[in-house]
C-alpha cells in the first residue's frame, strides 16, 4: 500500500476541511494529535487541554463557517490544534517564545482569533457580544464559545449564561467537561456536571426543545431519549443550564468524530435561541503519559515523546512559591487561626504544602476570585487569620471585594501576591503589572513586596502576625536570588525599609525582586567611579518616610526601581516627596517601572530587557541622573 | 379600651424580640413599619426596600441569636427596620446624615452588624466565611444572610453558592424575592424566579430533605407538598438552588409572620447542611404610595407621608447624569453603531434616555459588572460603538475585564463613568475615588475627566468618535455649574487640555469637576495679590505634556486638582515631570487629592471640606506653596 500524503499536509486553513468526508476529517484529528505531542515536546506549553480538544476543533471548524462565524476558545490554552488548522503549522515550533506564537489566542495573530483570551471565563460574554453585533448587520456570523468545566464555574461564565438565556439569541456555547481544569475543579456545579455525565451513557443525546433529536441519526435519538430519562428522572425535566434559558444537548463524546459533527450540524441546521453542547473529553487524551499523569500536562516542559520525560530546569535557589509555601506551613503550624484560600490553583501557590498538613484549613474555591476575597473577609471579621494567595494578574477579578469588603472594614486578610512582574512564556496577560497601584491607593492597606526569597518568609511572619488590617506582598515567579535562609521568619517593623549598600552619589531604592539587579548595577557603577547607595524600601505603603528622607538628604538623585507598571511604588514616594516639599531643592528623583504598553512573551529576562530594567538599564539611569551628566533641562 | 404601651417601645435589644409571643411579633412589625415610614420621611432613603423586610427582620431577629447568630444584610439599604431593633432607633433621624448613622451596615457602627456591605452580592461568600469561624471555634454563631432576588443574579453570589453548596455546611440564606432590584431585575435567572412563585401559592412550603415538611404545622405541611409538585412537575425533581447543593424551603410569604416563624424555626431545628429559603416579599409594602410607584420608593427624599410627596430639590443646572444620557442619546441617532450597556441602572445612569428612542441597543445586563464589561468588548470586536455606563465605585467588579479584554486587546469600548468624587449620603462604599488610577494604569487607555457638563458633551462626543482603543470619561454626582451647553459635543483633540484663566505666580491644573473650585479660589487669590493661572487637563492620559511643560515654565508653582484618590492625574503628572527632569530644577510641584482615609456620609459639600478640597483649601495651598511662603524645606 503507498504511503497517504497526510491529510494534514493538504490544510491551509480551515476552508479545507469542508471538502473533507467525516472519516477524512477523523483521519485528520489523528494526525493532528500527532503534529501537537511533536510541537509541544519540542516547545513545552499547555499539552493536556490542547489534546482534549483535538476532535472538536476539527469538527467546529468542518461545521462552521470560521473567520466569519467566531469560534472563541475560553482562557485560549487549548488552542495549539485550532492554530495548527489555522495557517499557523508553520510557525508552531515558536510557541511561547520571544517574536513567536502566544501560547493563547490571540487578535493581532490571526483572523480565526477574533477575541484572545488567557484569563478564564470570558468567552460566553464576549459571544454573546458578536451575537449582538451579527443581529446589528456587522460583518459576524455565528458565535460559538468553547469554555471548559472548571471555567464555567466561575461567577462570570453565570452571569453571561444569565444573560444570553434571557436574550434568547441565537449562540452556541459548547462544554469541554474533561474533569479537570488546573486542579480537579471544585463546587457543587462540578458535582453537577459529573452526575449528568454519569448517569449518562456517551453518545446519548438530549436536545427536547427544536427538534434536536428529530434531525439526529437513529441511533444518536434513541440515546437522546433515554439519556433524558436517567439525567432528570422524568422525559419533562429540565438541566440547570435549561433552567437559565439554554436548550441543552448532552452530554456527548468530544472524541468522536461521527457524534460531534452529527449534533454540531443539527445544532447550526436548527438552533434559534442559545444552545449549550455539553461534551466529554478526556484531559491529555491520546497520549498515555499524559492521560496518566495527575495533572495530565497541563503545562509541560519541552519533553521525550517516547517517555513522556520532562526537560527539568538546573536549580540552585529554591523558587518564591515554594518558599511561601513552606513558609505559610510553618506559621500555620504554629497558630492555629491561619486559613488559606486559592482560587484552583492550589499547586500554582504552593498553598498544596499547606493543604497537605491541614487539609481542613485550605480552602480552594475554584476560579472564583470575587467571592474567594469576601469569603476571606468573613473568615477575618470571625476571628480567624486567612492568606488569600492569588496570582497578581488574577486578583484583579478581586478588586471590588478588595476595595469594599476587605479595606474598607479594615479586615486582616492577608494578601500573598504570587507571579508579580514580568513572568515570561506566559506573556502579557499574565504579568503581574498593576497590583501596586490599585492596593497601595487604598487607605489602611500595607503593601510589601519580596526583595529576595528570605524576605520572603519575614514578610509571611509579618503577615501572620499582623492583626491591624489588610496586608499584602507580593513576589515574583521563579527561583530566588540565592540568599542564605532563615530558620524562622521574623516579623517586621512596618513601613521600615533598610539599606544593603551605602554610597554617596546616587541612592537606588529598590522595591521587590530587583533587589540584585540594583546591587549588581551598583557594583558596576562603583568600578566606574559613581558611588551608589542601594536601599530596599520593603514596603509601598506605608513608606518609610525617614529612609526617604535621608536619601533625599544625602545623594543628589534617588531613583526608584521596581517590576511593576507606572501609578506603582514610585508614584508614591514622589507624592510623599513632592506634597512634603522635599522635591523643592533640586533633588532628581527619577523612577524606573515598566514601560506603559504591554510586554510580548519571551524569557523574564529579554521581557525585563524589553522593558528596559537590566542591570545595563539602572547603570545607565544613574549616569544620567547624575549632576556632571548635565541632561535635565527644566521641562 | 386603654391605650397600649407600643411593643417597639420596650425593645431594646433584640433578645426582647425572644419573649414575645407569635401574636406580638405580628404587632411588633406593624409599629416597626410604621416607625420606618415616620423616619425616613424625615430622612429620606432606602424606604421601599426596608419596608419589604420589616416581618423578615423581626422574625429573624425573633428565631436566631443575634449578635452571636451573624445577620449579613445583602447591600445593607434594606437594614433600617434592623437597625431599629438593634438599639439603634434613638439615632435613627440621623441616618444619611454628618455624623449620623450610615444608610447601610456597618462593622463599626454596632455588633448586629457583622459584615457591613452597599455593594450587592457579597453576604453568602461573607457568611461562608463566618460558618468556617464558627468551626473552626471562633466565637460566633449561625450565619444568616438576607439577599435580594436581584443581587442574587450577580456572579459572585452565584459563585459563593456554588462553594457553600459544596463545602455542605449549615449556612441560611434568605432570598428576599420581591422581583425589583433598583429597577425590575432582567436575566433567565429572575425568569426562572418568578416561575417558582407564580406556579406556587403562598404558604406552601418545600423542603423534602433534612425532614422540615415534617416539623412544619400541618396547613402548611400540605402546601408544601403541593407546591413541590407544583414547581418542579415531580415530587423528586429539583431545584436549581438544590442543584448547587442547597436544601430548597419556599416560596413563602415574607409578611406572613406565622409562616416565616415556622420556616425560620424549622429550618434552625432541622438543618445540617446549607439551607436556601425562598421568601416572596412586596417593595414598599404596607405603604400605598410606595407600592404604586414604579420605583417602589427605592431610595426617596424626605416626603409627606399621608401624599407621599417627595420634596423636590431647587436645581439651577441640569444634573450630571441627564445631560449624560441626553447627549448619548443625540450620538447614538446620528451612529447606529452606537450601543450601551448597563448593570442594573438604566436610571441611575441616565441611559434610560437612550433605551426610550432606542430600545434595542441598550442592554441591562442586571448586576453583572464583569460580564458587562467583556459583553462590550466583544459588541467592540464585532465593529459596535459600546458605551459602558457605570458608577466608579461599581466599576472596580469589572476591572480584569477591563484589563484583559479591553487594554490588552485594544479594543475601543468607551466607559462612562457617573458618580465619580464623593457622592454624599452614600458614604464611603459608593464614593468613586480610584477610578483613575487604576486606568490611567494601562497601557493604550485614554482617561479624561469632565470640567463641567459642557465639557461632558464634549467628551461624549470625543468617545462616539474615537476607535483608536479604550477611552473614559468620568463625571460626578450631581447638578452641573450652570456653564453654557452647546448645541451639540465637539470632538475634542486628545491629549489636549484648555487653560481658562491666565496668571503668573502659582498654576492649578485641575483634572474634573473641581474646575469651579479652582477658578473660585482663583479669584479669591486675585482680591490678595496672587496671580494664578487655572487650567482643565481634560486628559489624565494622554497628557497634555505641552500643556504641563508650559506651566511648569511659567509658574514658580503647580498644583494639580482632583476628586479622587492619590495614584490619579496627579501621580501621572508627577512621573512625568520627574522623570523628564521637569522637577529637578526647583518646581514646586503639588497634589490636592482625596486624602488617604475613607470619608464618611454627609453632603457632598461637606465630605469635601472633611477631604480639605475646598476653595479655601486650594487657596490655602497656593499660599503655602509661593516662594516667599517659604515653609518648603529639603526633606
Amino acid at each position: 500500500m503507498p504511503l497517504e500524503t497526510p491529510l494534514l499536509d493538504t490544510v491551509n486553513s480551515p476552508a479545507d476541511l469542508r471538502g473533507m468526508s467525516d472519516g477524512e476529517l477523523a483521519r485528520l484529528a489523528d494526525e493532528l494529535r500527532a503534529e501537537v505531542i511533536s510541537v509541544v515536546s519540542e516547545t513545552g506549553g499547555h499539552l493536556g487541554s490542547s489534546l482534549g480538544v483535538v476532535e472538536l476543533s476539527v469538527a467546529i471548524h468542518a461545521v462552521f463557517n470560521t473567520p466569519v462565524d467566531k469560534l472563541i476558545w475560553d482562557v485560549g490554552h487549548q488552542c495549539y490544534p485550532h492554530k495548527i488548522l489555522t495557517a499557523r503549522r508553520a510557525r508552531m515550533r515558536s510557541l511561547r517564545q520571544g517574536g513567536g506564537l502566544s501560547g493563547f489566542t490571540k487578535r493581532s495573530e490571526s483572523e480565526f482569533d477574533p477575541f484572545g483570551a488567557a484569563h478564564s471565563s470570558t468567552s460566553i460574554s464576549a459571544a454573546l457580544g458578536f451575537t449582538i453585533g451579527r443581529d446589528m448587520g456587522m460583518p459576524t456570523g455565528d458565535a460559538i464559545a468553547v469554555i471548559g468545566d472548571g471555567a464555567i464555574t466561575a461567577g462570570m461564565a453565570y452571569e453571561a449564561m444569565n444573560a444570553a438565556g434571557d436574550l434568547g439569541k441565537r449562540l452556541f456555547v459548547i462544554l469541554n467537561d474533561n474533569d479537570m481544569s488546573i486542579a480537579p475543579p471544585v463546587g457543587a456545579l462540578n458535582k453537577y456536571l459529573n452526575g449528568l455525565s454519569a448517569h449518562a451513557p456517551f453518545a446519548a443525546l438530549r436536545g427536547m426543545a427544536e427538534g434536536f433529536e428529530a434531525a439526529l441519526p437513529g441511533p444518536l435519538r434513541d440515546g437522546a431519549r433515554r439519556a433524558r430519562a436517567l439525567v432528570t428522572g422524568t422525559p419533562g425535566g429540565g438541566t440547570l443550564f435549561e433552567e437559565l434559558g439554554f436548550t441543552y444537548i448532552g452530554p456527548i463524546d468530544g472524541h468522536n468524530m461521527p457524534e460531534l459533527l452529527a449534533t454540531l450540524r443539527a445544532a447550526k441546521t436548527r438552533a434559534t435561541g442559545p444552545v449549550l453542547i455539553h461534551a466529554v473529553t478526556v484531559k491529555g487524551k491520546g497520549y498515555g503519559p499524559a492521560e496518566s499523569a495527575a495533572d495530565k500536562y497541563h503545562g509541560v516542559a519541552k519533553f521525550d515523546v517516547i517517555s513522556g520525560t520532562q526537560a527539568k530546569s538546573k536549580s540552585n535557589a529554591p523558587a518564591y512559591t515554594s518558599v511561601f509555601g513552606c513558609a505559610l506551613t510553618d506559621e500555620a503550624a504554629r497558630d492555629g487561626r491561619i486559613v488559606a484560600v486559592t482560587a484552583a490553583m492550589p499547586s500554582g501557590t504552593g498553598l498544596d504544602m499547606m493543604a497537605a498538613r491541614f487539609p481542613a484549613r485550605v480552602f480552594d474555591v475554584g476560579i472564583a476570585e470575587q467571592h474567594g476575597v469576601t469569603f476571606a473577609a468573613g473568615m477575618a471579621a470571625s476571628g480567624l487569620k486567612p492568606f488569600v494567595a492569588i496570582y497578581s494578574t488574577f486578583l484583579q477579578r478581586g478588586y471590588d471585594q478588595i476595595v469594599h469588603d476587605v479595606a474598607l472594614q479594615g479586615l486582616p486578610v492577608r494578601f500573598a501576591i504570587d507571579r508579580a512582574g514580568l513572568v515570561g512564556a506566559d506573556g502579557a496577560t499574565h504579568a503581574g503589572a498593576f497590583d501596586v497601584g490599585y492596593l497601595a491607593n487604598l487607605p489602611g492597606f500595607v503593601v510589601m513586596a519580596a526583595g529576595d526569597e528570605a524576605e520572603l518568609v519575614h514578610m509571611v511572619a509579618t503577615a501572620a502576625a499582623y492583626d491591624g488590617g489588610p496586608i499584602s506582598f507580593r513576589y515574583p515567579r521563579g527561583e530566588g536570588s540565592g540568599v542564605q535562609m532563615p530558620e524562622r521568619g521574623e516579623v517586621l517593623e512596618i513601613g521600615r525599609g533598610r539599606v544593603l549598600r551605602e554610597g554617596s552619589d546616587v541612592a537606588l531604592l529598590c522595591f521587590g525582586a530587583h533587589l540584585p539587579e540594583c546591587l549588581l548595577a551598583a557594583e558596576t557603577l562603583a568600578a566606574q567611579g559613581v558611588s551608589v547607595t542601594v536601599a530596599d524600601a520593603r514596603f509601598a505603603k506605608p513608606l518609610d518616610t525617614a529612609l526617604i528622607g535621608q536619601l533625599a538628604r544625602h545623594h543628589a538623585a534617588v531613583i526608584t526601581v521596581e517590576q511593576g507598571a507606572g501609578g506603582g511604588f514610585g508614584a508614591q514616594v514622589l507624592q510623599y516627596l513632592a506634597n512634603s516639599g522635599g522635591l523643592d531643592h533640586g533633588l532628581r528623583l527619577r523612577t524606573l517601572t515598566l514601560p506603559d504598553r504591554f510586554i510580548e512573551q519571551a524569557s523574564p529576562a529579554a521581557m525585563y530587557a524589553d522593558a528596559g530594567l537590566t542591570v545595563a538599564d539602572i547603570a545607565d539611569a544613574v549616569h544620567k541622573v547624575l549632576p556632571q551628566h548635565g541632561v535635565a533641562k527644566r521641562a
